[in-house]
Order: structure tokens, then C-alpha cells, then sequence
């Protein structure tokens, strides 16, 4: 007897923990599809026997708990429990996965309270790093020593770092058109890369094909619902961070939707529990070049249209996890909110020179859709709020060269002489 | 009355600490000179009351701090006391700063047992925060708005990106040669930047007097004591994190000697408040293209090479802090010891691959140190080690590119052929 069972998101069938995970299966063996450029549908969610929950830590318990540390209170996690701890599983390992233990910066903005909540010091550098973690801690469970997954960037170079961290085995399937760096640091930690000559839907369909043929475990974020559950890990450390006390709203980047899925289902699962009154609104940021949210919410229809950002970790043209996200923005009265390329660069502009954070282009489209949703009214100013910064603008420099100032090497004598012109 | 004052280390002479800080002094108003491809002269030290030390924090209370918040014991540190906390600063500027809290990754290599010390992971991605976090909170102290440095990389990034957390300004004077990456993300967090047309020494030079015509504050690194004193915190945390049992050497890569020379300091003054019995052996690592303290403590004589290396940041022909990182070396029975670049790579490589660790080529440097001291029989099998990672690897994108493969797109046909070939 397991802790936990899975549930299909769409047709609500329950199926145990040990029929899914015994058999690799992903997606909801009743209803489950993976169709090119489309959201993916039947995909699963997982549900806790809350009194056993409740017989193992209490809402102070969880308050007390270290940030970063998810495993240490494995109740919430669908992991094996061994009188209190993982089985299988060293201390060691665990060491080796800590994520940034106090990611809250408390600022503000034009008066009003906007906190930012910074994973870019995660072990690899970003938000993926709470699923890759997960999913590799379930793998060493399994006894499972491969691991793939589809990428565009941070999902990959996570995988490939938490797999090189734990001696496990990445394999990446990326589209040609991943950026430069990404691909960089997802070699560098030495995962099997295949780069694809083509785009990022035919390397998710690729690797399905590839890791059910090999046997790997599949990371494809969304298909795994480990992906989602390991994301949620930030909604539980939100509520540490804040003791109890969260803010009116999360601004949430969102592209295949499995970040503000995740967020949400850890709120959900703390809301069943009885630990939180209310879920803060989850207020969903696309790229105007890639608004499937967006346009959904608005139309009730999916269309497929081929995206376009230049903040490529949340361009996609079918967010995997689509019809999640939007009970998400939608079950917590928040709202979704498109912001253009150019007012994401002015974003992550002034992430930087005003509060010293380096985001790349989709961790700014948080900020980009803050001042938006105040510029229209959509936002009180009397609100409290959260900003996600889901990577770090290290790996893209190619959008800060785009503001910052041309510079060229001066004499000496020149500096002198300009400074004295001022 | 303050509980510490400044001591010259070169001459021995004591000066109160108002004097040193409200006329901005640096070096040695005794002895104090600073020349180009020099190591500077009269670097000063500070010296604490041991006993009032003593009357407010115990060793076992030290060793209940946090780790990554140097601020919240303030009496080890150059910084005005108010009824236990600092004056004139507020929680939300040190909520701002905060290091990572558990940079230490338990690890092995060849059955020895060798941590490594994270630093990527900190405000800024390096080492350098340590310092330019207790700089601005001095500035703060002083009432002073702008901060000037030299730099190659990443003591400039630092400053400002912690400037800019803070909301103070930042001068950065940078040589030509500095990286690119490190470039951008100097200007991006916003700190006016001067490009010399001309080397590190050339900048440095240029910093002092500018900041001396402008009543900018210096940081420059080892010219301003509090760069010594931020990098101890380094040896702090170790204390803390080690439970008091420290390893028996620790590898350090060193270009100006600063860093080096912190870890010491911090040791000394645990050593002389009787709560360590020993500092652990200091082992030196420095680029062969850029060995000077190698050099120095061959022939005891300082001559002037050009220096040039891979690893950027400690690259210097002329280490600012020389005499001092030479102590620290003598000191503690470490050594130094000098790695190829090519090692460096290698070193980068499997500090990567086998252990999910992204650093930059002079953080790499640590690991090669370490396996050419195993080689050489400079460092017994039995001892515990610790491995300094100064700076991440995603500033320097091109020294990764030297040692992963080239990768082009292919089909999917030609991917699933290739993996059947296998």
C-alpha cells in the first residue's frame, strides 16, 4: 500500500501507484494522447491519502521545515516511505540536489509589496530543477539508470546536471533551434544529446518513441507527471518561506503550463489538507508571440498557432500541459495576460539594474506582466504579490546584448576627459 | 570606541579604526605603496578584541548560525554595532545578500574523501559576493553612494549586481581583454563602466586615482581591507558548516592571493579565539602561465612575469595580495602548486560530468590542483579535503566549447539509426 494513487486530469479514472509506475505508463491508459501540436491530453495527477498525511507531520511541522529540501518531508511526494524515510536512497544524494534555501527577495514596486522569488541559484540555474530532481530521486527508486527527455533549455541542462550529480545516465532531445548556451550546459554535464533537425514538437514525439523503445525513464515534462509534482515543490516552499501567510498573487511565466500547474497543485493539495484558506491568484504571463493561454481562456478552443518569443523557455505553440493551466488561472480568479518581446527586454532591464537579479527573457516576463496588470487595472495596488524568476540571464546573453550599451576600449586620458564633461 | 582596529601587515603599525575609515584610507599610511606590476605593499588587517568577541557570542553560538549571513554576528566583522545589531541598516538590505546557505557538496574522488565548496550559486554566481557585500554594507555604514572597482570579471559582476540590490551606484574600470560574458553582466546590472584600452594593471591603477579624485569608495581587491575581511566568511561558513571539525586541506585557486588570504585570515581569527586547534593545510593552485606565489615561494624574490591563462580570473602577473597568500601557504605547511592549462580543461570537464558541477576554467583549476597533488604525492590519501569553486561556468561559455563535441542536426531517421548501431 502506497500513500498515493493517480488520477487522470480529463476523465478522472484512478488508477494505483503501482499499475502506473511498475509499468512505465505516463499518460491516462484510459483516455491518454500525445498528438503533435497539441496539448497533451489524460495526463495524471497524483492524490495523497491526506490522513496519512496528517498521522505523519502537521501544518507547524511543515512550517518548520528547511526551503529546498522537499525529500525531508516525503509524505508530500509520491516516494516510497521507509519508517520515515526514502528507501533505497542516501543522504548523500540528497545532499547533492539542495535547492536554493531562501529564494525570497522582499521588494517593492512603485510602493506596492511584489516579492521575487529567485530559482536561478538552483543547482543548474533554474525552476527545472525541482522536477529533474524529483524524477531522478523516483528513477534510483525504480532502479532505473536512464533518463530522457525533450528540451528546448533549462528542462534539458537540468536533467543532464541533477543526472550527472546522481550518476545517472541523460539522454537529451533537443531542436535545432535550442540556444547556444543551453545546449552548451547540457553537453557539458555530459548527458547523450541528439539534436534534431527540426523543432521542438518532433524531438517531445522522438523522445516518447526512443525512451518507450530503450527503456528510459521519460522527463517530458507534463507526460511525466513527476514533472508536475516535483514543480509543486515551490507552492509548499512558498508556504514555508511566507509561514502560512501567502501573498495575493503569483505572476507565473507560463509556456507548456506545467510551472503554474504545479504551483497550483501544490496550493490544491495544502487547501485539502486544511493548511491554507484560499489559493493567491495565479496570474499566467505569455509571450504575445506565444499566447495559446491566453487565447484559450478567452475562446474556450484550442488553435494551434507556431510560436514565436524571444523568450524561447516559454515559446510554445501547444502548451503540453494547456487545459491544467488553465483550471489553474482560472479556479484561483486569476487571469492570463500577454506581454510583448519588446517590454519583456524593458523587464529584464529593470530586473537587473534596479534589484540586482539577472533573468532571462522568460523569468522578466513575470515583471513585463506585473506592469501590465497594473497599467490596465487588473492588478490592486493594495495587493500583495510574487514574482516566479525562473532562469537566469546568464544563459542568454544574446537578449541582454540587445539593451545594454555598445562599448568600445578608451585611453586613459579619454575616461578622464569624459568624466570631467559630466 | 569600536571593537576592532587596523594593523598593518607588512609594518606592523596600528591605527584606530575612525581614522582608517572616515579619511578613506587603504593601505598603510606608514608604508602603504601601490605600483604598477607590484604587489601592493601595507595591505591592512583588522583586529578584533578578542575579548569583546567573546562577551557576545560563544563558540558553540557561532556554530548555531546560519550559514550564507555573515551580518547576523556582527562583532566578527569591521562594522558598527548598535545594541547587537548594525546601525543605520535595515533587514530587507540583508535579506538582499544572502550566500548560499549549504555550499557544501559531499563527494569523493578515487575513494578520497574531497567536499566541494560551492560558490556558484551565490547573488552574483561567484565568490567575489563575499567581498562587495560587506563593502556596500560598509558604504551604507559611511553614507557613501558610489563604489568603484577594477576588475577582470567577476569582482566587478559583483559589485554590481550588489549595488544595484542595494541601490547604490557602481564604477567599474575594466581592461579590454576581460571576457565578454562577464562584460555583459556588468552593464547589465547597471554599473557605469569604463573600458580601458590597456591591461588589469592599467585599470587598477586608473580606479584608485579616480576614485580618490571622485570620493568614489574602492574596492579594489586586497587594496581595500574589507575585501580581505569578506572573503573570511568564507572560513566562517566552513566552521559552521563543518560542525567545527575542519578538513585537512583545503584547495584554493589564486590569481591576486585575496581569496587565499580571507580563508587565512578567518581561520586566525577562530584559531585566535581558541575555537579551532588548527587551520587546515592551504593549498595554492595556480595557472603555470600564471604562477607567481609559485614562483615567490620557490626563490622568496617577487619578479614580474606577464601572465596568461585560460582561467581569466586568476590570471595576474603581479598578485595584489602576494605576501599575505604567501603566509597563508607557509603558515598552514600547504603548498603551491602550479596546473596546465590543458588540465584545467580536463579538470572543468570532469567537474561537470562526474559530479554535476558547471565552473568556471580558475574554479577548475581547484580539482586539477587536487589531482596533481595526488600525483606528485604532495597529499596523503588518507587526508580530507575540500575543493574551492569560485565562479560558475556559464560566464565562460568558450571554454566549455574547447572540450565538448561539435554537434549538428540530424533526422530523426539518422538518430534512430545511430542509436541501433550502438
Amino acid at each position: 500500500m502506497t500513500h498515493y494513487y493517480y488520477k487522470c486530469f480529463d476523465c478522472d479514472s484512478e488508477f494505483p501507484a503501482e499499475k502506473i509506475e511498475d509499468n512505465q505508463i505516463y499518460l491516462c491508459p484510459e483516455c491518454g494522447e500525445s498528438k503533435k501540436n497539441t496539448p497533451l491530453k489524460g495526463v495524471l495527477l497524483i492524490k495523497y491519502d491526506t490522513d496519512f498525511i496528517k498521522q505523519n507531520i502537521s501544518r507547524s511541522g511543515l512550517l518548520g521545515k528547511r526551503i529546498g529540501r522537499f525529500w525531508e518531508y516525503p509524505y508530500l511526494w509520491p516516494l516510497k516511505i521507509n519508517k520515515g524515510k526514502f528507501s533505497k536512497i542516501s543522504e548523500s544524494v540528497y545532499n547533492k540536489l539542495i535547492l536554493l534555501e531562501d529564494p525570497l527577495l522582499t521588494n517593492n514596486y512603485k510602493g506596492i509589496e511584489v516579492d521575487f522569488w529567485d530559482e536561478t541559484r538552483n543547482p543548474t540555474y533554474s525552476f527545472k530543477d525541482r522536477a529533474s530532481s524529483l524524477v531522478a530521486i523516483k528513477a534510483i527508486e525504480l532502479g532505473v539508470n536512464e533518463i530522457a527527455a525533450a528540451s528546448t533549455g533549462n528542462a534539458g541542462s537540468s536533467l543532464a546536471g541533477i543526472c550527472s550529480r546522481l550518476g545517472l545516465k541523460s539522454k537529451l532531445i533537443v531542436p535545432k533551434n535550442i540556444p547556444r548556451e543551453k545546449l552548451n550546459q547540457i553537453m557539458a554535464y555530459g548527458a547523450e544529446t541528439f539534436l534534431v533537425d527540426g523543432d521542438y514538437d518532433q524531438a517531445y514525439d522522438l523522445c516518447l518513441e526512443l525512451s518507450e523503445k530503450y527503456n528510459w525513464l521519460n522527463r517530458n515534462t507534463a507526460y511525466n507527471p513527476l514533472t508536475i509534482e516535483g514543480k509543486k515543490s515551490a507552492a509548499i516552499d512558498m508556504f514555508i518561506r511566507y509561514k502560512g501567510k501567502l501573498p495575493d498573487f503569483i505572476v507565473v511565466p507560463v509556456g507548456d503550463g506545467v510551472i503554474i500547474s504545479g504551483i497550483y497543485k501544490g496550493f490544491s493539495d495544502l487547501l485539502q489538507l486544511g493548511w491554507i484558506e484560499k489559493i493567491p491568484m495565479l496570474i499566467a504571463v505569455q509571450a504575445e508571440g506565444s499566447n495559446a493561454l491566453v487565447r484559450y481562456l478567452e475562446t474556450d478552443q484550442f488553435k494551434f498557432e507556431s510560436a514565436n518569443t524571444i523568450a524561447d523557455s516559454i515559446c510554445a505553440g501547444a502548451p503540453r500541459n494547456l487545459y491544467m493551466a488553465s483550471k489553474a488561472v482560472k479556479e484561483t480568479n486569476g487571469f492570463p495576460i500577454g506581454v510583448k518581446d519588446e517590454d519583456i527586454l524593458i523587464a529584464q532591464k529593470e530586473f537587473a539594474q534596479n534589484y540586482g537579479v539577472l533573468a532571462e527573457p522568460a523569468a522578466a516576463a513575470s515583471f513585463a506582466g506585473l506592469k501590465l496588470g497594473l497599467d490596465k487595472g487588473l492588478i490592486d495596488k493594495n495587493w500583495k504579490g510574487l514574482l516566479l524568476i525562473t532562469g537566469t540571464g546568464l544563459k542568454d546573453s544574446a537578449s541582454i546584448k540587445k539593451w545594454i550599451n555598445e562599448i568600445t576600449p578608451k585611453s586613459e586620458e579619454k575616461i578622464k576627459r569624459s568624466l570631467l564633461n559630466i
